[in-house]
């Protein structure tokens, strides 16, 4: 299937464009929070707009889906493309309400850094979606696609590193089923956009 | 795709509605253990049969699913279908077993209000089910579909309740891993409940 | 649609074959690595190489599934057979680097058992992965899958009973923590070879 310009399929990327620019917003305010130490109602309030907004993009793409003949690739790789992208948010957002029902402090060095690593993922993620439009040329897609599973793989690295310490120095087990939730939350949040990835470089593959 | 009244077709609704008649038993029979106080080896044999009902219920579909070249509605989404809806019945299995293998005692209040939830989920959801035979006919099940919503959120916001609660007066880490978990288990049936939700919604704007 | 020999489709076959091998390979890894209470560096290194054949296979069959416009089975099976099968990999790699992280002791006579099964359940998945080039021959696969089912079943009973000692004679929470999650991930392997065999039955049913 060729990548025709009918405006009604120019209307999915449009959408991914919006869905994207949401899960950035969602990156910033998380490591915000998280470098902030803002865990607290105001903080948990934004992320949950953001959380709100990328519902109703998501809603948006799968009505939109359900009414299409025609579509600018694979039905089935629209649909996992747009609740991944969901879940991605959702799983920040999560995390967000986790801290806050723990009463934990954000400012921890490890946590900031994970945020960190989540926002440069999904920076990839946005430019790879951007680039979806001209699919045919791969090589700047592919180039996001790798960055992003590099990134996942330093994820891994970390978290299990921030887990085998929190075991290691373990004195109260409360604190270690709080982090390591957390932690595993965070991580999970590379995953996510890995599997976004996947479902990219597939499509590439299929178009080619 | 119309909605013929071929009896082929028909029969994956007869199936359906003997899932969701299964799935209302489970439910019962889950709230009974739960306000009984009863997770007992009676009790957790009377919910293994009821998983073993749903279980063979679900095969029945996927087998006459793979046989038929003609079905009422998409054939992923009647796959999805029967899965969530054996998921749902096996996560009420699951939380009962935890139970019981945790030695912990029913009559807990928030146990039973999240039985509760899962009951008047569980009907919206065999109501819903049951007018898909008619679902041309919308607005009915739409209402349906946004009550077991608004179940999940009131779930959601009980889970983080009863979670911060037991992490706040935690003295015992060996009750707070015990409860965690059946707490989170109880509301993932509230998640299952709404994916049946949203599968059924796509089946409504599909075939509008 | 029937089973044809063209070449390109008996590829497929190799490849799932070159998986089952794969496979094979892990599982004994992981039961000598439990049996001999070696999850150290140099094994931990050995079930890495293990896991990275694994993706590189699983990543040939779905890149050829993605230029391919005729396969010997649905599409879709192809692909989740692919995944759930470099899932089980993954998982057993997953809890040996958790073993070590935790600093564990292998010897434990309940997880060198569940090596065990899952090295039985690894030989039947190999065995029916390897008849479905014959696919017309139903019996030897179905026997297979109802081994791996057996054989889920069995590590089910095990888990609750590891479980609910864990927690009777728990004295230390965080050992608790440690291996609840150990003895839920060698479940969950089997859980995913029972995924496995599920596809493979539904592949029979649809080319019956």
């Amino acid at each position: 299937m060729g990548f025709s310009l009918i405006p009604k399929e120019e209307q999915f990327f449009d959408l991914f464009d919006k869905q994207a620019a949401v899960i950035t917003t969602a990156a910033a305010c998380f490591k915000e929070l998280a470098a902030g130490a803002k865990f607290d109602d105001a903080g948990i309030e934004r992320m949950k707009d953001i959380e709100h907004q990328c519902d109703e993009i998501t809603h948006d793409i799968i009505d939109r889906l359900n009414r299409s003949f025609i579509t600018p690739f694979d039905r089935e790789d629209i649909y996992e493309l747009a609740h991944e992208l969901d879940d991605l948010v959702d799983m920040m957002f999560s995390v967000s309400k986790r801290m806050r029902l723990y009463k934990l402090e954000g400012n921890n060095p490890e946590l900031v850094k994970f945020t960190e690593l989540i926002g440069q993922s999904v920076r990839c993620l946005a430019k790879a979606l951007g680039s979806l439009r001209h699919s045919k040329v791969h090589k700047p897609i592919l180039v996001c696609c790798i960055e992003i599973n590099r990134l996942e793989n330093e994820g891994d690295h970390l978290r299990d590193q921030v887990i085998g310490d929190l075991f290691d120095k373990a004195s109260d087990p409360i604190m270690v089923i709080k982090w390591k939730e957390i932690f595993e939350g965070v991580e999970t949040c590379l995953d996510i956009a890995e599997d976004v990835s996947n479902i990219i470089e597939s499509i590439l593959v299929k178009n080619a």
